[in-house]
């Protein structure tokens, strides 16, 4: 960490923050620049908290050296991590093909997409059981019902399951019923849901908030990671800008960033980035192409009778096409579908 | 709600999506234009899901008339809410001044800085108990301890207190130990905690995420409202943006638009917000004079030593100061400290 | 377009501006909603300025049916536009590869880089010779003595010339000199050097702002349009956000946006997006799967000692490998090199 | 500056980075960290350019110590800068209050609106010639024909003159003609036209870009003072966010802030910023209360029927009672309307 002191601050209280820092367990090395003096922490400062040093009045600005997430980085962990779901794996040469309807309506409904995605060569269901809503009065899913229902699509298709949870109560049923347990967008610093499912060993689907930097989403991770749990895969799902065309903005330069920062996983939802059906094809080339692990696709049987996000859910047959130009791309990046 | 249709849509295909229309329960009015075909909803639409009417692949564009929440609205609601906190409320006349420390450290912190402030004229007392920090090795707060600690503050001075809850299974802690419930920008759209908090009547103070807009705001505060609780408060803490040098950017032109959307109060934290001391005062000054209904500050007894956020803390000497011009603005905009 | 007006209009003053459209040579068609009456304006609104009835105190919203831009628009002008350059051209089905250092340095610099790129495939050769620099103490650029330098290097490669104009008053000489004259991203709404360019029947390569929507990008292409030039090729080369890692965050979700809004053609700029080399590769292959028409790519031949954006630029070696990997990527679309 | 190394580099590439930043002229402090090796930069290196050193491989990144404007940097220049225009000033005890129509109309417009905001106290005339508009097809103002109107409301009324300037080759007649050219903030990184008013000694009336950050907005006043001309004055106009219900987003942090790192003044346009007129008197009162030194307020006698921005300009009669509740504020910041 680099201590960047106000100009004009004296020596004496220069002297407090070098002791300070020292008692913390720091080197400090010191630079007398023109207008201001600037101190070098030498040591592991993973564990100084930065608002403590800011707090000071002299303290002009502060620069991180090392980053602020351990068992999250790939400086400390060289190769990649592979993470393995029931018999399957997200991370190694495969890609993860997480496919699925928004939200669970019936058992007709998830079976029947689930045997079509299987066929096209999905490797993972996904289906809202819980869902985030905007606004009260819309769907809220089928709930512990939406639960069983993908049971029975599993049992069909063999398919393991991806679903998000959204309350730290129902971690004991999601841990015994689900495959992946995903945590959302808006939940990304539900900091408390974080440690929760940090204490059990299933494999996370961590979704990156609308507004976090990719800073922020490995230190989400390394949230769970420190409780125990290493088995995070990320996901870009487009971020919050101006631009509103789209629903969202995705982030395709978070793949190769995240790839060289971290050594998890990360899969990329084009459905949800872009919040319309004819946009899914081409992002989902482009993630493959620019180096992602999986996808997740939202596809519905009825689009636009879905209970919903139907304008970004694209049909089975749809789904079907876009797996070959798939496989050309993946073919190209030596992974496989 | 206004549908406008792709152009060259075919006639059944209109006519197909008015007939679903009208089985909602609306009259559809059709205007013929240029290119394109437009369809106006007249009837109640607040419960219609719009992301049904955007699935379906012949619709372009879809245009809200009414907005999507009803209990937060000041259309069916026109005098402002006044929300009582045991002998105090907020919303009235009189403005809400919420200070206090980022966390509470110890009982003599607590105390001394709740008997300072109170003696400057705030009317609340702020103090996180259980802080949401981005990073797993940063202080997580007092936690129960924490809120002895708030009580035993109230205790002494008698200001009601504020204080951060981020998860529900300890909503009956609570509801019995504390006066005003807030729910942090990161849990915004929390939605289950949400609804566990509309199903108490305890005040929650609601502050608006990092990148949420003014409607996804009211949105949030609807979900409380629509489980029974109506005694939100709102609070405008800053947007997430590409400006760096401040924490946040603080967006006061939400104040007046709150005030003309709903019937709800909204407070400022300018402390969040800039995420530097020397920028409160000017910012807290700057809330009242757009029509804020108060404020919630950071005030630390020692910001150089303080646990968390010192250097957006300001002592209680310099709170002292800032009551006294924030007086004056208040007593131009008819209102009292 | 369509009008909402604020509920408790009163009748007449609905008349007045249903008056003042038809005057304007509209009809206007009413709708009276629950709270609200709406207005659907049918005829050709592209000439009304839409400030003008958003100043009307009675209209509380306004939504375009009718896209503002006109010439730039694929519903006019159905089959994509092909730009022809010297003996080469843009938007067909081979893909423009612009390639070459940020700025133009020396004899030696433009002549082998030149030499090295168009040998690897390159189609065009970019390089700055007026520079447009957050800061007014560094290089910017060789100016006339750059273009000299860049007709030299087309002499010898053939290679068409693509370069930056700032200032109206060098219009003539780059209308002598250059084959394709960009408009920088800063200068996108410069419209008085847009309407410049528009007189001209030069290709334009208009790069979108920095914080410009995809409509007002179509807006300024529409500018020069509209002054005779229809010659235009967009460029995206990323927007602003709060992700910091990330010189921009390119937006590849605009490429097939803009494809189904407009019939110019679009290329992407990876190296100004990412604003690091290693991103360059990845972001490079993406666009081309996400349906790019083209690339512009930062070329240098010893990037540590480049006067300018050192950091993203590439290696002509580096350069050779990628136009590799982006064949056969082109191949899947149905582009060649 | 300060340069952190990537891991693992060779020592021989820290020495060969030594010894370029040497020959600059600067000294070169080493810290040698856990795994990462830091180089501290001693000396003036306002004009090294930082991109050089991005560009070198192993660098893994960059840190200002000093900021990297000097003209327009406080710390080399403490006392405030007041701008002189004819007999008045900007940036002294006195409030600046420029107000006027968005852009001349007519005669009879321009000094109607001219003669009464100079009634309730307005310092100087705001109106636009040269109007820079989304839309080529919307009203692009009365061009030379409207400096003539100006120049005779300014006869009548005596108030100096603020109008945008879009294009170097009308700078003579401007320099002539007008009191304080106008910078849009379409135009701030226009750098060619910032070095033409950077060589006149006229008032310069700096707009912040949509999406500048505010030492992009230093830098750009650092262009034209570089050129000489040191009579800038900054304008805050609201910055680009994802909050569409206002035009941009009032960041009126960035007034304390700019105060703190230049001795520039600054002024508060609200109009801009808000896009809605019922916005502009509590974020004027508020913009007064944060600390700037004063407005730019659109003013339209007949705002339904303004060529441009009606919906953000208020009447000659609520500019008076806006005056009135200004006056008071000023009053409590120690300054005078």
């Amino acid at each position: 960490m680099i201590i960047v002191m106000k100009p004009k601050t004296e020596q004496q209280d220069i002297e407090k923050i070098k002791r300070k820092m020292e008692s913390l367990g720091c080197e400090v090395h010191e630079t007398v620049g023109e207008n201001r003096h600037i101190l070098g922490l030498v040591g592991d400062t993973s564990k100084i908290d930065p608002s403590q040093i800011k707090a000071n009045r002299n303290v002009e600005k502060l620069m991180y050296v090392q980053e602020p997430y351990k068992k999250a980085n790939r400086l400390f962990h060289p190769e990649n991590s592979v993470i393995s779901v029931r018999d399957r794996s997200i991370g190694g040469q495969k890609l993860a093909i997480i496919a699925g309807p928004c939200s669970v309506e019936s058992e007709e409904q998830i079976i029947s997409i689930s045997e079509q995605i299987k066929e096209s060569g999905a490797g993972f269901l996904r289906g809202g059981a819980f869902k985030p809503r905007t606004s009260p009065y819309s769907f809220q899913g089928l709930r512990e019902g939406g639960l069983e229902l993908l049971k029975r699509a599993r049992e069909k298709t063999g398919l393991p399951i991806v679903t998000e949870l959204m309350s730290a109560d129902l971690i004991e049923k999601f841990v015994e019923d689900v495959d992946v347990i995903q945590i959302g967008a808006r939940n990304m610093q539900n900091f408390d849901l974080l440690k929760e499912v940090g204490k059990t060993d299933k494999p996370i689907l961590l979704k990156r908030g609308m507004s976090a930097t990719i800073e922020e989403l490995l230190m989400a991770a390394e949230y769970i990671m420190s409780e125990g749990n290493e088995n995070v895969i990320l996901c870009e799902r487009g971020v919050r800008t101006f631009e509103q065309y789209t629903r969202n903005t995705l982030d395709l330069s978070a793949i190769p960033v995240i790839k060289k920062l971290s050594h998890l996983p990360v899969v990329v939802d084009p459905s949800h980035a872009a919040g319309l059906w004819w946009l899914v094809e081409p992002l989902a080339k482009a993630a493959i192409a620019v180096g992602a692990d999986g996808l997740m696709i939202e596809v519905h049987n009825d689009p636009a009778n879905a209970k919903c996000d139907g304008q970004q859910s694209i049909t089975p047959e749809r789904f079907k096409t876009l797996m070959n130009s798939l496989k050309q791309i993946a073919n190209i990046e030596n992974r496989t579908l």
